[in-house]
């Protein structure tokens, strides 16, 4: 379809107030890192045009299965044509060949190579990771139990060292610790790096790491001892082959136990770990991508939602004035505009989480481990909080499109089942919320000791603050500095109501158990300052409209955020009524200041249509021609009268006709 | 799988503090009428289990679609042997065998038929109930075009009479023009209402009704002059064929225009009905029909969440002392109760419209419309909001579950993919909220010109209420009264800032349209009032031990409503800083006190295992077996080894082996 844009977004575009490459290319990194983007993408996408004739939502599981593992083919064979290498680079490219699509193949790199990588030997590693990068050992990560997910120490799955043969024991010993939910595993990985209790000379030792081939590598049938197999339909990853497994006294050798930090020696005798702190490290970055993943959920969302607000028009302000574009409707914007908002303040936060992983790694590995902790709280309370709000915010997007908005040919259902299964896995979001509370708390006390924190701490060491000056100037100081006296005052309160609770003679489980509700409440409050001054921070640099723009959309994220939660800061009288009012006021005019940039503001995102998929988010709004042509494409278009109608509709309608004395019905009404 | 019941089940419910039998006929209306709905379901249940071998989920779309005819036919089947027509029966009987599962038929009665009996002349539906009755005309409700939705004045469609031939010439002028949504319009009717401007004499007359016949009655196929489909995948409701349905120059007799209050003469001669107030009746049964599948929704959600809940065991709470059952946790305890006490209060506000709705339609029918206005507003806005608080709650249902929330085995996917739709058919939330509100605003000046309002809206007649005397008495008066203070500040103010603005010189719709999202906060609180206050009334006449529960659960559902929104009641100093802590430390309070009677309270709503279809909410509490069950089941462990992997995974692997030269793997690692 090669047509004219839409006359509404084409005004949309012209009446921005700033440049929209300019954006563009700084959420990007520059206009050489921008082209090198789009050169990418376009690339991949013309090439992947020719395997896919329907929309992924119109297949059945098995066809999606086989498309997705079509597409990774795909994509590996450019990646090599193109040698390409660099992270940003592939990301690029699996962007716009499969966002939101999980292949088979999808923890191979990410989950199984990776954990080989960091915990296997050098030994281990000169053997094994030739097999895994070319594919011959293609495997994932599994943890996760039936019955057992976060705590890790419930694991039921054993590995009992017999010395004889020198070999590890593998054992499902009930229902409840049979494996279930790895990427891959049912019918794709022939391998994997399996968690289990290692039992020597009688001692349970605890969890550790082995990896274990399941499947044939000739046949790729189920080893003997081995049950394994797809774990059904679920909400999302409709292309993935989550997987179950099962063990009966399934043996594997000695060498097998990835013994980097631990070993087993031949006569079962065990060597521990001189450090296992760094096993946090990987999952801290894990946390920190999801983060961005959950990013490109919302903007996406986004971009759809705002574009056909642009398009559709509905419903008159001025009776008799003729329907206006829905996105002029302030409840529209009020749903809209903060969704914006989050997506960027969550990118930027993203972007902030990623640089901060990379630079406490290169001091891990110089042995310097004084960050980690750090580390893990932030990344924990950004992967659980970016989780929720995406989830909340593409639903917001999906209801802002109305009934369109649940076709799947609206790309937002997909959006939708990706991002919030995230709230639950790598970490389910109230415990990795109440880490970070532990840190946060443990933090107090520091500071009641005299010692120094951290930058991201600061907070915690200002005067207990008082009233906010917050006036119309609206200045940014005055905003953040409403952020920060909150999460403190939640911080120390929820430290004190724990402290009270031990010495009334609860045992400290149960006290922080009581008071968990309220921890959580600090952690997100931490969370939500950390990215209201990281979004401040990374928009200084800039200048001109531009900058106008994004302080305008900062203002409205900080603004937004105090009216969800203005009980906070109404209970210690930190703002007046008076503020509160003129904050309720200030967040409409910032709606009505948005309205012209909203499309602009989106598309600097720079999704290509195919990367969105979606016929409500086109770049050119010829919205309603992309959904007839969805429709036309079911499949159950493929017949005008199916089987069923012989088969049952009609069976069923005459036995009705038998029990109704009524003349014949003609063949027209 | 007739297993022991879990333990931990088996004991929640023996230390349960009330029967939860006298709830179970609390809610069902008496002993008598909870054993007929058993004896309904139970024997639906037996019969229908021979059709369906296989979890819906697991099925393909065109699979779906079958069954779901199948078992539409059978229940049809068994009204008639049973002689059924109790709308309440008929209500148990489809719950039984379809809930959250529409099928082709589902809109026939409810939509199609009904709209005949209400808009046809006496000739008429002589003529055609009889066929429609014994299913020779099976038909939809076709008013939603792809360009068009709430904004009725905007559809396209046209419906010109010539003369000539006594004709309507039904004609698509544009793609945005095409109906798109209608349920069962895709591959299943024959006929269907359309709503069309109506031109007679070159002159529109705006929309009115048409029955169209679509598909020959013998061949099925899609007439000349008709192009008609299914839509493709949607978020939820896979069993249906919405469908989309384009008219070329399609003639249908003039007597087929439905004629009960609008006519068209032989020579097009208009004549305009006396009073068109009665189209809105039945929208407001529909809607108040809608309160009541939301709720249904989320008493299912939160059935299967705190069961699952109560049997799995994760995490400790003292260290070394054992994984506890989750809803352990406080946090578990905050994510679930404040929905159990949501699904009560929204149960109980939707037998209470429904109720009034039957009322009211005694009035109408007797010639009386002055309560239309309330029940709309009233239906308008416990539609859009219990839309809004059902979704919201099954979302945390499947968040609560952790990860197999996600899977379809747990039944939440299906729940919350039904009820979210919700919020934009029938009337989409957002506007329902603001029709309500406009009915408040006008009830604002009713009051200032001293006129007298119903019951309803009392709180706008109270005087302007100052400050809380709430304490730690936790009297219900207090408690519904600060939810009547607010609602009756919001709309007041609101009424304020609209003069204001017209004051100002504004247009009255951009006056309209600058207070919207106020205006919808106004009428959320209405709601938020109306549910509140029918709990209590409803819990009133209880006694003992139930009673105490009940009013546990209810002032969980008060405070929590609360400190949901806490801003708007300290903005005014409604509520002091000290009863906020005392609110804060209740809520916390209540979630500990309700903890032993959790299950009781779900296992009361008394859905069969069969309607719950959950691996999660199972009675019997043996989730892990049931889980693996169904992996079991899975399409993609049909075989071992997929076509899939000789097809791409195995060349993909080989084409990279080629590229390394590495030895041949060997068969095990």
């Amino acid at each position: 379809m090669a047509q004219a844009v839409n006359a509404d977004l084409q005004r949309e575009r012209q009446n921005a107030t700033f440049d929209v490459d300019q954006l563009t290319y700084f959420l990007h990194g520059g206009i050489e890192k921008t082209r090198r983007k789009r050169y990418l993408q376009n690339l991949a996408i013309q090439g992947i045009a020719k395997l896919q004739h329907r929309k992924l939502a119109q297949l059945s599981r098995e066809e999606q299965y086989e498309l997705l593992l079509r597409k990774f083919a795909y994509v590996s064979e450019l990646e090599k044509q193109l040698g390409l290498s660099d992270p940003t680079d592939l990301y690029h490219l699996n962007e716009a060949v499969m966002t939101h699509e999980p292949s088979g193949f999808t923890l191979h790199s990410a989950a199984f190579v990776s954990t080989v990588e960091k915990l296997a030997s050098d030994a281990q590693k000169e053997k094994w990771l030739p097999l895994m990068k070319s594919f011959r050992v293609v495997g994932t990560y599994a943890q996760t139990e039936i019955g057992h997910g976060s705590f890790l120490r419930g694991l039921e799955t054993t590995a009992t060292y017999d010395s004889k043969t020198e070999e590890f024991v593998i054992q499902s010993p009930a229902v409840s610790s049979i494996k279930y939910w790895p990427g891959g595993l049912g019918k794709t990985c022939n391998s994997c790096v399996v968690m289990a209790q290692l039992i020597s000379n009688g001692q349970n030792l605890g969890n550790h790491f082995f990896l274990v081939q399941i499947r044939d590598f000739n046949t790729h049938e189920p080893l003997p001892g081995i049950t394994v197999g797809d774990i059904g339909n679920k909400f999302g990853f409709e292309s993935n082959d989550n997987g179950f497994l099962k063990f009966d006294h399934f043996r594997i050798p000695r060498t097998n136990m990835l013994m980097r930090y631990s070993q087993i020696l031949p006569d079962g005798t065990y060597i521990s770990p001189a450090n296992d702190r760094l096993l946090y490290a990987g999952m801290t970055s894990l946390r920190a991508m999801i983060v961005g993943s959950n990013e490109r959920s919302l903007c996406m969302a986004v971009t759809i939602a705002v574009r056909y607000s642009a398009v559709r028009r509905q419903s008159e302000i001025e009776p008799g004035s003729g329907e206006v574009q829905v996105l002029d409707f302030q409840t529209q914007q009020f749903c809209l505009f903060p969704q914006m908002a989050n997506a960027y303040a969550i990118k930027f936060a993203s972007k902030a989480i990623m640089a901060y992983y990379h630079n406490v790694a290169v001091h891990i590995n110089k042995g310097n481990l004084e960050e980690l902790p750090i580390l893990h709280a932030l990344s924990a309370a950004l992967k659980a909080y970016s989780g929720w709000i995406c989830t909340e915010g593409a639903k917001a997007c999906q209801f802002a499109c109305g009934g369109h908005g649940y076709s799947e040919a609206s790309g937002l259902p997909k959006i939708f089942k990706s991002v919030e299964p995230s709230c639950t896995y790598e970490g389910e979001n109230t415990v990795l919320m109440l880490q970070t509370a532990r840190f946060l708390v443990k933090s107090c006390s520091r500071i009641a000791k005299g010692q120094s924190l951290p930058g991201v701490l600061a907070f915690l060491q200002m005067s207990s603050g008082g009233r906010s000056s917050l006036d119309n100037s609206w200045s940014t100081a005055d905003l953040i500095l409403a952020y920060k006296h909150r999460a403190r005052r939640l911080v120390y309160d929820v430290a004190q109501k724990l402290q009270t609770s031990i010495q009334q003679g609860r045992q400290s489980g149960d006290a922080w158990n009581a008071n968990s509700v309220e921890l959580v409440k600090a952690s997100v409050a931490f969370a939500q300052l950390y990215i209201v001054e990281t979004f401040a921070d990374v928009i200084e640099p800039l200048n001109g409209r531009l900058k106008h723009v994004m302080e305008t959309l900062w203002q409205l994220y900080a603004i937004h955020g105090i009216s969800s939660c203005l009980g906070d800061f109404l209970q210690d009288g930190f703002f007046s009524s008076h503020q509160v009012s003129l904050l309720q006021s200030r967040l409409l005019t910032l709606l009505a200041e948005l309205r012209p940039n909203a499309v602009a503001l989106v598309d600097a995102f720079d999704y290509p249509d195919a990367v969105l998929d979606s016929a409500l988010g086109r770049w050119d709004g010829n919205v309603y021609e992309a959904l007839y042509d969805y429709a036309l494409q079911s499949k159950l278009n493929e017949k005008q009268v199916l089987d069923a109608y012989h088969k049952y509709q009609r069976p069923f309608m005459e036995s009705q006709w038998k029990q109704n004395s009524l003349p014949v019905v003609q063949s027209h009404l």
